[in-house]
């Protein structure tokens, strides 16, 4: 026993603690009741999946990133780096199980090799919700509905989702002759709201010639509100399209459903080097602009080409889910949500029997119920009940026991309320803490 | 893309489907309100730790069973193969921010590279709660009371927890002078509800005598009651001592809230292998007797012993998540849980606005609510919703649109409700889903 073994970390990894877990639960129990109304439904995957599978299509960055390796089979596996891989997967694997479109949200944790020096950690959850088997605008719709939904359940107000089209941007590009330089650019404007127009038109210049930024720095620029900036983003790439009638459809169904002042057009919106296609989507929080965006999607093409010949469309978004916690946190710091919970002390071992159906009648009632344990000073005792944020404790000891009495107290204000019934009690809680 | 890869999975992995994944979540949330309600707060820790930190007390059977790997910094990792371990870790790691006693619970996913022919999966759900930092019988006996609690929670009514106490048997091998045989015995013992007392004898009888065998038989026995079973005893294991009082102690909490018909006395309990050493709990459903204990634990001596040297005592159980769903399932395939779930139908997509608008409506009212991305005919939209088990439809053509009105299909029976108001299609929709 003496060779103690440090309890340490792996870099990049992390113990969540009671409060965080407790917090995180409440997040995702509020976002899986609003996709469930939306009618997506959840699917799970393994974390440990065939190398193969899991990076067909990924790059070399990626790659590196992979928690890779050979198992007691000697097969070559990875732990999940995402969780749109694989969906792919899945849709290739269940298809005849399943019917079109298929709509699905999906939260578990991923695993990347990064580099810890920039803040990121090596596990982590992913909120992934996908219609697939549909290339509609209805669809693209329903998604940013889905994501403003989601805000709104969070208790978020002041946020705006801004949505594009992948396919406009690159027939502008297409036009201007700058389809060869279009990922250098995308990653360029795609900064615009972190960096600004100014440098954005710096860093451009080194691309393109004075009259194509300008475009693009037209094109980029939003109109007073999405009609004008639709009218914009024609005239700039040329004509009216499948892309921009798509951009068209949605701005419309936005404003049918009154959202026209929470989702907005705004080309600027490029999703740098994801893998989107069609419509992009981007969620910002106006008191945290710092934060980034919180739930960014987009339209895929064919989210299954790895595993199977049948197209299959798709349209989503994902959810920062530790991003969204520190930005909730942030706002409800204020509030301090009261557990409705009570602790009843042990005055004497010989009525543990007692104080374990008191705490039954208590949890009867909907109340969080606990007996210490043992015997131990009430000093000690009411120390446990501080530092587990417990507001209530109930006291009986030898003579109340004989009269059948209980004394309730406040720990909040240390008030006493004495010679009560259990019932008495549970009446009296109730009154203390009005919701519940 | 001729070079499609086959979207298989690892052997002993598994895809969870919406049904199952839904089912899951709901067994899960029903059982986190009932360790809340006890006091039991969650907590998390990596999937991926030092090896050193999860193979630090493991024998070689474990040790073949787990991923182990070198990660991308040459560090040497293993996926958690339990819960238990990093537990441990973790109270080690925050001793300092933590209360005691400390009451957590754990739900997460562990790997074990097990063969697979034993009809094991090789990543499944582990569900464990325990009490840690104290050694008490009130510890022991709320967790009997949360698996009764967990038990009754899921709408299982028909089931025995039976517990006994490790110290006990113990002493009873050391006054038959089998000490040294203890393993062997204790692994025969914990099998006769398995293959019961006649296969029991045969196979002690290469280890012990004929005395020492009936002692055995005669110990693990229960009589008539609690109370009897304890009296039988204290008198094969040879006087009253710590261990004995123990059970004792805990018989008479059972009984003072009235479960003596739940949680039973059963010496032969004895959790074969584990690294009990105190209180040990198995739980049997007895409809479904094959099934094995669905909820098992006890107490031990010390948790953190490989990381510090200060003894932390625990006592915890663990739920056979996957067990226990299989359980449930078979108990409930006969009822038929409806979904409130409605699906606007889209009969021209020029109307998908208004569509979004009455599925917003729908949502707002508490039922479930989606669109039909696109106009299809039909029977295709009827199907759609049959598969995925949507009881309603609701229908708005040209014509009922000019008179702003709906209809509503209930597809289980294909009655229709025509000529509707939004206002009147949620009352008929409450009519006809009397829980909503």
């Amino acid at each position: 026993m003496d060779n103690l073994i440090e309890p340490r970390l792996l870099k990049g990894f992390r113990d969540s603690l009671p409060k965080t877990e407790l917090e995180k639960a409440k997040l995702i129990r509020t976002l899986e009741e609003t996709f469930q109304l939306f009618g997506f439904v959840p699917i799970d995957t393994p974390a440990l999946e065939y190398s193969e599978i899991l990076l067909g299509k990924a790059g070399g960055e990626t790659e590196k990133q992979v928690y890779r390796f050979f198992d007691h089979g000697k097969r070559d596996v990875a732990l999940r780096y995402d969780l749109t891989v694989p969906f792919a997967r899945f849709m290739a694997s269940h298809r005849s199980e399943l019917y079109l479109p298929f709509k699905r949200y999906h939260i578990a944790k991923v695993w990347r090799g990064e580099n810890t020096q920039r803040g990121r950690y090596r596990e982590f959850f992913q909120c992934d919700f996908d219609i697939v088997g549909i290339d509609s605008a209805s669809a693209d719709f329903e998604i940013l509905l889905l994501m403003v939904a989601s805000m709104q359940a969070l208790g978020i107000d002041n946020f705006l989702v801004r949505f594009s089209h992948r396919g406009v941007f690159n027939r502008l590009l297409t036009k201007l002759g700058l389809t060869a330089r279009s990922v250098e650019i995308l990653r360029i404007v795609d900064k615009i709201l972190k960096i600004g127009e100014r440098q954005v038109e710096k860093q451009l210049s080194s691309l393109a010639g004075k009259e194509e930024i300008r475009s693009i720095l037209n094109f980029i620029t939003p109109g007073k509100d999405s009609a004008e900036t639709l009218k914009n983003i024609v005239k700039e790439s040329g004509e009216d399209n499948e892309d921009t009638q798509r951009l068209a459809d949605i701005t419309s169904l936005v404003q049918e459903v009154s959202l026209d002042e929470t989702i907005l057009l705004d080309p600027s919106i490029t999703r740098g080097l994801d893998y989107y296609t069609g419509a992009v989507f981007e969620t910002f929080l106006l008191d945290q602009p710092d934060l980034g965006s919180v739930c960014s999607g987009g339209r895929y093409n064919n989210l299954t080409s790895l595993y199977t010949k049948e197209r299959m469309p798709g349209v989503g978004s994902s959810i920062g889910l530790d991003r969204l916690h520190t930005a909730i946190r942030q706002m409800e710091s204020d509030e301090h949500e009261i557990t409705k919970a009570v602790l009843v002390l042990c005055l004497t071992e010989e009525y543990l029997g007692y104080y374990h159906r008191l705490a039954g009648s208590f949890r009867e009632a909907g109340f969080q119920s606990e007996v210490f344990p043992e015997k131990r000073k009430l000093a000690r005792q009411f120390q446990y009940a501080e530092m587990k944020g417990i507001p209530f404790a109930v006291i009986c000891g030898e003579e109340e026991r004989r009269r059948d009495r209980i004394t309730l107290k406040d720990l909040r204000n240390r008030e006493s309320y004495e010679e009560l019934t259990v019932e008495q009690t549970i009446q009296e809680l109730r009154k203390l803490l009005p919701d519940s």
